[in-house]
């Protein structure tokens, strides 16, 4: 059994300064690397990718909203196409910063990811900007959502994506952050839930019923030392179940 | 005898509109594309990028400082990393809305154009954005300065640039815009300093000097009618001379 | 009989021209100016204040959202509060442009405009905002609208606002620009039509009710020459019809 | 015996957290707080004022270049009239926050105040800017620099401004931070070097003269532990010398 473990990275911008990169970046298998709109600069850019690279993990790009007030967090009712050219130039911008010039993945953030996840235009206009980039670039999307729809409708690569510290409701969608139970925080309890999704590419939803979902990948945080508790607990109990942390 | 005619085009922004693209695209070789720094954004790209390849012409990026306001005429005075990272973010931005991925030159706007004609520390930041992108990605810097030397000490492909509109210093740099005969206007004279230009490969500075200058792109302007005027009486001078435009 | 015009102003941006200021400026009573956030920047606000100044017209600021690529017209899902901020922001930064430092009105700008109309919160939001800076400043918002109403639960002035080119809903509501209908053209209608307007202080719904309506002043457009045309047929039809053209 | 002691406040921007302004705000008598250009938004401005109100120091704008990615150190090349309306701008949008819409000085941020401090046309573009708004707001400027000569020439209120830890040269500049020897570190020696610029109202340079310097206000820091210590030991020294904090 194998899962991919992703984080987001290159969060800072000019003198300030966001998250834990070069030790979250120790215990991860792909990073999504914002690219300059809701977070990120060209010399935070260069600096992650280079960080990503020595490491060896696997670097996606993580497009959002060009709201750098709002962290990509806020909804901005934007029409499909110019969401589809705002994903296209920011991939394109940060392909330009690997070795390569290419990319693992591409992951959207925060309220696009949200809105594409329930949207399906919104989800195709993300999913046509990855494939006319680059056909092979595969999406980070939420398992069972209209990301993931979109993808397959195209013909475009995924992974589906699951959070181990997120409520799940019995349709497959998140619990929302405006709830109090939506986020959990007890590194073991989190542990073990992640473990369990993996086994039984399954979740309890948190009205008791038992949802069906792909995971093959696990969105973790680097933010804080309790985001890398969780990690690291994660990482060990993964190691103890043979399960295999490797990219997508 | 041949020359490639460009200009700049993708310069509007949002609901603002600059330029007369879809004219001047007729009567060029090639355009630089602004990349949302100092003009366009992602929906001007996108659109701009299609009419080029359709028109056929050769696609250039046009990356120039973070400065709408200013339109990247203002000089920035940044540490030369900066300028190589946002040069690079630039390139992989445009790139990103071609059809192939790829682009046929790269030329940089206003005020980093002429730092860089000047600075060799800023030059070579620029160069190795591009090569460090592209290795087969030529500059488009001005005949003689310090873009050219650039290129050819890290084995950058470049053309070098000639101004049919412009007066000449004896040491092949143009006369600055403060002066009051910086600029020429007379189409049929610029017109045939232009073919004289190409010719003879050298130009006469306003005191008099005969400097040699390589000609392998001439700069045309499509902002107003006067500048498509001035195109066109350059274009009929070329095809009496037999010179033919192309690409470079 | 008297009624305020009032039209957008100061919506240029850096190199970016956009409308016919100084013509509207003599057809009308007031101007709204933008605030640098979704149009105008510092200088185009100096010149366009000093523009009304010259001109005796009322100087009222225009705030919107912070969204020059979208000219201020797309819809942010931002919190109360930070619409509260960024409206007061914009009119400290108008007002530092006059001469005496106090201005004549706020009218928010387009989306905000519309979202305020409907959401109560929002309304109040931008009436506190105002208020806190200057109680004595009146709010132009749509007639009936949760801007009024907001104004007139905190005590706030106010000016109920009409549009001569809008069809409107039987229940006071612009007929949103979506639909076919929801705009008028032809300037002698819209005259007409604004003369009854004022005389009733009603209109006729696209449904035929006869909707009641204040009529403290009246939007016009200067963007383009039909514009100004329709303004002109206005301007003659109140002269004969003896509606006098004031400041609110 | 008496003196202001000034700081820079209000530099976080959106997610991004910059400086201990809690801490820093109770060891000052007033305070500089950024204007949303290099630093700050509008809620982190209503905050900041909030803060300061409650604390009862003074407060001024702190105007900068619109460079947030920079935040205000770049120089940038703009005519003296765009400094003089962004100036402007920044101090208008400020103003609206406070509880009597009035300020108590303005201190220009960064390369704005260094360049200001240099050239005379940069330096009368900000003080007409202040005056314009209000020919009783004082700016603080670097002693004997041309801000001060620009302050008086149009009869602006100024305070001359001095650091306690940056070595001074002979003709009262300070020494460049590009130099080794620009910054001093150790608290003790930098708060009996206050004491004697305060009392003898003039500092040693580091090439060994005595240079006469008003000093009227003295700015500090808040960003980290280290600059905590440097205050608190600054305002130990100064209760024993007898010299009394207080705002300008």
């Amino acid at each position: 059994m194998k899962i991919d473990l992703n984080s987001d990275l290159g969060e800072s911008f000019g003198r300030y300064h966001l998250g834990h990169d070069p030790e979250v970046i120790q215990l991860v298998s792909s990073v999504n690397i914002a690219c300059g709109y809701h977070a990120g600069d060209p010399d935070v850019m260069a600096h992650t990718v280079q960080l990503a690279e020595t490491a060896g993990v696997a670097i996606g790009a993580h497009p959002g909203f060009h709201d750098l007030q709002g962290f990509g967090r806020q909804r901005f009712d934007l029409p499909a196409e110019e969401i589809h050219n705002m994903v296209k130039y920011q991939i394109g911008a940060l392909q330009a910063f690997t070795k390569t010039g290419q990319l693992h993945h591409v992951k959207p953030h925060g309220a696009l990811y949200n809105m594409a996840g329930q949207d399906h235009d919104i989800a195709l206009a993300i999913c046509t900007a990855i494939q006319e980039v680059d056909p092979n670039l595969p999406i980070y999307g939420l398992a069972q959502s209209q990301l993931i729809a979109a993808a397959k409708e195209i013909g475009l690569p995924y992974a589906e994506e699951v959070f181990g510290d997120r409520n799940y409701q019995a349709n497959g969608a998140l619990v929302p952050r405006s709830q109090n139970n939506a986020v959990l925080t007890d590194p073991k309890a989190i542990a073990q839930r992640t473990v369990n999704m993996v086994q039984q590419q399954a979740v309890t939803a948190v009205t008791g019923e038992q949802v069906t979902l792909k995971t093959d990948t696990l969105c973790v945080h680097g933010d804080n030392g309790a985001a890398l508790e969780i990690v690291k607990a994660i990482r060990a109990a993964f190691a103890q179940a043979n399960i295999e942390i490797i990219r997508f």
